[in-house]
């Protein structure tokens, strides 16, 4: 089955439609905290709000959701004014004396939490870089540089983090060179830096070389350092989502590098080896977490289905589509798109549910959390949008 | 309906037999590590080992049970022997250099992860204590008291853990004066001590004044220093099966203080109050967490069943029956008696599973992991067949 322009004509317009008339009415205007600055982003499902914290990843992506918005769909002022509150707040609440940043904060900005990793910091890279590029503010773009070092001397090492395990059996992770290459394209694709084309270009090779493992089909969630596999529960444990989520950043260089055939291979196949080991051929839907021997996973949530798999394999099967032609990919993202659409999506208030159980039924009804904002479903809107633009009639 | 004493009878001997023909024997002789100490207790539904690293809380669990065991129940020469394999690998390598005890160990003993809080360390104290009264070990009694006096020191604040949130909201959790309360009591019921019985007393009041709300029929997990409820997503959390556990401690305490009518009605409302809010009406058995104003609750396996909670039911309503002959009770223990034995129980190859869906269907496989161990079952089924043992025909 392949899809006709009619079909990605109509795909671009559902995506588009949710994006504006549901996704994005559901967060603002209401969510800007027009008193203490940033948002109010903890709701229910008919909006009301459950808490008033501010958890600082997500202060971040809306920020740079907003932005992003502003630059790409259309100058609306709601947008640029709601970013400047999130980026502000960030600014003046959310990084401690030593640099480092907060992980969740009150609604006047007191730190509650601070974690021993650094991706409030990438979080705030694309939020400063996008807001920069909407409003000029040239600080912004400094902040978000100079912030994106602070990043990479992390990421390298160079910089230490309070470790959570001892070194005895040292592990690296497919997360750090994931969300590091998004954040540097981001950061050039709205403001640039010479730095992301070479930084981007080693941790693709990092994740090829330690993480894809063609013998068995499966991208690894973390692995010794030498790239072989750890195994004990944790070091097994498969998020089939989050790999797919780093096939299409791949898919994305690919593309931004004149279709390199290697990146398309590379970004299709870890999709493959994820889409046969997450899809649940039972309900549907992309499952959490898999053990890669099929033991039993230790994370008890590790059969629902949470929104974001979905949102990364929508967006990751529609853009593997598009760049090969593969109509099993057009089958997939029929199949991903509708299983989410019909079992994620409140038609009533609008945005999705966070949480299924395995077969489907909502698990809670928080829209927004401490882990859950306006990020990964309004992402993926904009995103398909802005691929299928072309196909708009 | 109240029990008969051929009921009684029929329980004491069905926990005996569980105890003694199912779940001991799921995990010993084969989980002694003659090779390294400790035990192996990672396993899948069938015995396999599915992780030989250690959890350091469930290998002084462990120790605990058997030497119980020998102590209680009668004196096997091998339980005894692992009791010693257990007690001896936690002094060798569950302690680092600072005196903290680590939380996860590989097999040969090499620490994994330590945590901020000091459980291992009360798990150490039951460990040693039960383990000094079964081999007459003097030095095993002086170190579960001189372990106590350090987790005396952490629990009032005068030894420091690093804090894992800042200072902004300071709140107090019903864990540290539970958990304290039944070390104190194992510890005075093993080899004894003089600062158990002020201790326990005071903890009492702690939890009587700070977690117990009449007013809304509640038994907070945690609330601010002076008691009041923190009205964010993590204050509002409550978890009965824990507050359930709490409850019988009380009533424990209750019939160690020849039946201390004020501790009997304490420990009785608790189990009122968290029966009310934590048992399934709809599927039965123990829900994980509950939200105190019923809005969404954050922790993604809210609304499983998990294996301990009912452990802990069935020991509180039957010590509530026991101690009351409130008919209410020994209908409650008949419901969460059926229901777990019938849902939880892995009658093919003995003892429970620990994860359940809501409506009751296995969630994974697992008897041991990291969390999971020769713990809660047993110490119910240990429990209950004492409690009923004036019923043995």
């Amino acid at each position: 089955m392949a899809y006709t322009t009619n079909d990605l004509a109509a795909l671009h317009q559902y995506y588009k439609q949710q994006l504006l008339e549901s996704t994005i009415p559901f967060w603002f205007p209401r969510s800007f905290d027009t008193a203490h600055g940033g948002f109010l982003l903890m709701r229910d499902a008919d909006g009301s709000l459950i808490d008033d914290d501010k958890a600082v990843w997500i202060q971040g992506r809306a920020t740079w959701m907003l932005s992003t918005l502003y630059n790409t769909v259309e100058p609306r002022q709601e947008w640029l004014d709601g970013a400047k509150l999130g980026y502000d707040f960030l600014n003046k609440h959310c990084f401690d004396t030593d640099g480092q940043m907060f992980f969740h904060v009150t609604r006047s900005g007191e730190p509650l939490r601070k974690r021993r990793y650094f991706f409030s910091e990438t979080f705030y890279v694309i939020a400063a870089a996008a807001y920069a590029k909407a409003s000029g503010d040239e600080t912004a773009a400094d902040n978000a540089r100079r912030v994106f070092g602070r990043c990479l001397e992390y990421a390298s090492g160079e910089r230490k983090l309070t470790p959570k395990f001892t070194g005895t059996r040292p592990s690296r992770g497919i997360g750090v060179p994931m969300i590091m290459m998004n954040t540097a394209q981001q950061l050039r694709e709205t403001i640039g830096d010479p730095r992301c084309d070479d930084c981007i270009t080693q941790w693709i090779v990092d994740i090829e070389q330690y993480f894809v493992k063609d013998d068995i089909r499966c991208v690894m969630e973390q692995v010794a350092p030498d790239g072989s596999i750890i195994d004990h529960i944790d070091g097994r444990t498969l998020n089939p989502g989050h790999a797919i989520e780093g096939a299409w950043f791949i898919l994305h260089e690919a593309k931004y590098r004149n279709n390199d055939p290697h990146l398309i291979a590379l970004g299709c196949k870890m999709l493959d080896y994820m889409w046969e080991r997450g899809w649940d051929k039972v309900y549907g839907g992309i499952l959490y977490f898999r053990d890669v021997y099929n033991k039993p996973v230790q994370e008890y949530w590790q059969d629902m289905k949470f929104w974001w798999p979905q949102n990364e394999t929508i967006i990751a099967t529609l853009l593997a589509y598009q760049m090969t032609g593969n109509e099993k990919y057009a089958q997939w993202h029929q199949q991903i798109h509708e299983y989410a659409y019909s079992h994620f999506r409140d038609a009533l208030h609008g945005e999705w549910f966070g949480y299924l159980h395995r077969d489907g039924r909502v698990a809670q009804t928080a829209k927004g959390n401490l882990y859950k904002g306006p990020f990964h479903l309004p992402r993926q809107e904009w995103y398909c949008m802005q691929l299928l633009k072309c196909y708009a009639q």
